[in-house]
């Protein structure tokens, strides 16, 4: 396809997402978030072979928030191994909200899975003995290729002043024996990992090297192991959305994760990264944008997991 | 890769599966269904080209059971539209065993997903006033291309007779005015569809179908559409194993939907359908023989949907 | 305490009734009950002497609804004896609201406690194998001095066609082994006792004999066993007001059951029962009129259970 | 009746309390409770003339547990009002275990009841900027007529070591609004309170004045309102036991609160206090030896609150 048809058809995608922005809103539930300008929006998408596509606010700096928890995941994973994580953590979709209690509490062995609050915390008070954030920031400035990523110190403080449903979730995993390191520690961790800034190209990239099975295309370099990308892009697509994960998966088919800050990441397999930045947010937390700019995308470039391009 | 060698890793597989069954017990909820013979146990693949690899017993009659649901959701998509259908049941896994009434209390809009009962019910009660059971069985009879596709009769009386849960679920959807037409009429074509009998190969040719994206290679007859084989793929992969789709999902990575009557349909898109018959259950309900064969089958021949072989 | 002054506090508790009938709405969900007159209201009390204090619209029929719970209750315990009845159905409030599902589910072996709809239905389960519906109309004649209680066939008959909930709650009861004579005739059993035609002034004698410790005071012949009876009167203040039972217990401290037709039936252990019709109900299926009203008793009286007047 | 007469049948009791020990077990899930002597029993009545009859151990110290959530609750009635405390709590029984957080995460806006821990952190919460714990231990003492009730320091410690999951409710009652106050501070008290040692006579003297509507017979002086005692005597009956409340009504009909220490507090209104001692627990937390021992007291003494000698 040329590039020129390309353009078009990304543009296409751009304007369905901007249409949409004045039906969300942005975070409020953290001061700090709600300073968001609700109509910024950016796509960055890049290639597996390394080229970029980039329209509107793809330099805007904002906070990754929940897609850090796949970071976090992707270097448990490397560290520790499958079987040491999944020990503490499950691999189920819970259909419940991303910041519930109670799935913990009914399916009390462990949290459902590592894309929900209960889940990541887990996985933070795992790295947290192993790693300093400073060596986490570094690991997420490798992934996606992008050395100015730094914590965001405003929203840090904001979030740990309104910390209050996390702590809960963090005590009450420690009382089932699911946490085992220091509680407080693992949530500063997780908070601050959640308040690194990132820029929806920055996510392309994280994106494009999930896509090529863990290799820098650019440099031929493995960056992440390929079952270790295997399970984050499995997790995405099950997972990746809150509980509109699965509505998302059959309609659109790129596993995408979604953080309040507004950003998107998004792989499709074996041929480009997306990231989206867009922070006017739906109904369960997800940038209002991405529905329609990137059903868009699946539909004209065929993207969808299970119907692609066939010719 | 030689047929030969192909034959060595399905063997390897096979044997995997065979050595899980004392681990498991067959069906006994359902009288008629325990009197099957635990130890059996059959692989059939089609590949997209048409081509049969079978194993086992791959030609003993055995109730398709919730692998109908599948079926259903088909005809459902394709005659009344995407929309119609995901007004009534939604598309979200939910975290829930496949008979649980709880979760359809607590989100009482409609049921999370097709997969489970209440929502394969819902379908059923769409599809009552368009369709007579003997049109359903051709379609079975199409999608599977085996024409001797027949209702087991001592299993569909067995299972009338200890229909209460699901009857109650019927009419709770009843009550919430999710089920809108007759409540014991649905109920009935919904148990008839889960005594048909199949085999091995019946499914490994629905599984080839759905892997080409709904055309018969051997005709070259499109026999579903190509949005409905997305979907129905999609809602495999995300909830076709119960409560342990998730893991299923990252360890596996082959949309699969399994029934207790020991079946399970597997598709490697593009590639191959894949049908199991193995009626030694785990405690989830799910073919015991068919995670370590499948998983096995997926790191040899790279299967797994986010780590295929990539040279 | 002279009649007249008596009479005072009656029209005084009667105004405050009144005064809440705009803020509820008669039910609706059936739709024969929907044709009630929002405005009835009526309050009878009958001491432990047989003396009878009558206000308003005292001998308006209406149907018995939920307070037939009580009835069929002591029929059961009287029949059956206490361990045979409790090991089919609690003694625990639930929190839930009248016609919940979810904690049946979550609490499998058993309802929580017999003024749910799922533990009335298995106690109605109980009685159908022993008693005709002609006999049990007889009992509750008997237990309210009325010889004048019949059906009510137009509320019976529309009942019989909105029934899916408790259906459902039926089914549910019997997949789990808890219902084990015959579903529809228990569903039907249960309908129509609930639809029986009662008064304020049948429910005042009624609740007069609790008070009595299940004698009627007028012949001394005994009535109702006094240990049943004081089962009854212990469910009555712990579960009698579905989720607001607690708060009830606290702010009046009368032991009450509430029927959605409008009833309450009320014991004042040692000195009197009170019958009140009213079928304006508040959010929770309860007589709107009757909180209000029933605590003006209470205070200006001494009535409640730990707050009795100690002169 | 004669005291000797009384005695033979508070023995028979004490026998019947004695013979269940056996099948129960002492609390270990905080390490300094596991050092109780199971075999421990102790039985004191004070009656509201100030009489006391003793047998066993019941000048033996033990810590409060739970039952200081009713001196707390008295203590904030008091100082607040009604209407403040239960804007943050409810009075609902819940169906619930004493420690879960599920049916606060449901029931979204406030606990059911201040017998839950949920309900009890929350009064705590409401005491904390007004009470030093230094006032509510003189509290305590004066209630209970015992000036040498102290704090358990090495159960405080040992409590404050295994918190995690008071402290995940607490946070997430500080998440909701529902804790406006420093939360450590409120679990600190809260802990505290639940480590004040007494005896089994200092509870037979609170129950005493409970009994007799808040005034201490032996100087006549009013100790708590009229009001406040109502109120805690009908939460003590539907709430009192964890969530064999409701059982415990029915058969015993005594408003008892029970501790994990092995307390229990029980009041036979306008007759006695009673206090018991035995620290071997059935599996809801309550002192296994007091439903045999209250059942038979009550049965022969006609104690139940529906059920009393009527001679």
């Amino acid at each position: 396809m040329e590039k020129e048809k390309i353009m078009s058809i990304l543009e296409g995608a751009f304007d369905k997402g901007r249409e949409a922005i004045p039906g969300g809103a942005v975070a409020t539930y953290i001061p700090e978030l709600g300073k968001a300008d609700k109509n910024n929006l950016g796509l960055s998408i890049c290639t597996k072979y390394g080229e970029h596509y980039n329209i509107g606010d793809t330099t805007t700096r904002f906070t990754i928030q929940s897609i850090s928890k796949i970071i976090s995941l992707a270097l448990a994973l490397e560290h520790m191994g499958v079987e040491k994580v999944f020990a503490k953590v499950g691999m189920e979709p819970s259909g419940e909200a991303f910041n519930s209690l109670v799935e913990l509490d009914l399916n009390s062995n462990k949290p459902f899975n590592p894309m929900i609050n209960s889940g990541a915390l887990t996985v933070s008070s795992l790295l947290l003995p192993e790693f300093t954030f400073e060596q986490m920031t570094d690991y997420t400035r490798k992934v996606c290729l992008d050395p100015e990523i730094a914590i965001n110190e405003a929203v840090f403080q904001s979030e740990m002043s309104h910390i209050s449903r996390n702590r809960a979730i963090a005590y009450l995993l420690e009382s089932k024996g699911i946490i085992e390191t220091d509680v407080e520690g693992s949530l500063e961790l997780y908070t601050k990992m959640c308040s690194l800034n990132v820029t929806a190209e920055s996510l392309s990239n994280f994106g494009m090297i999930l896509a090529t099975g863990g290799i820098n295309p650019k440099t031929g370099e493995r960056v992440i192991s390929g079952r270790t990308v295997a399970i984050i892009k499995t997790i995405m697509l099950t997972c990746g959305m809150y509980d509109g994960s699965g509505e998302f998966a059959v309609r659109v088919g790129i596993p995408t994760k979604s953080g309040v800050g507004g950003g998107l990441l998004s792989v499709v397999d074996d041929r480009m990264g997306i990231g989206v930045y867009g922070p006017s947010l739906d109904e369960k937390g997800n940038c209002i944008a991405g529905r329609p700019l990137l059903q868009h995308l699946s539909e004209e470039l065929g993207l969808h997991i299970f119907n692609r391009s066939r010719f």
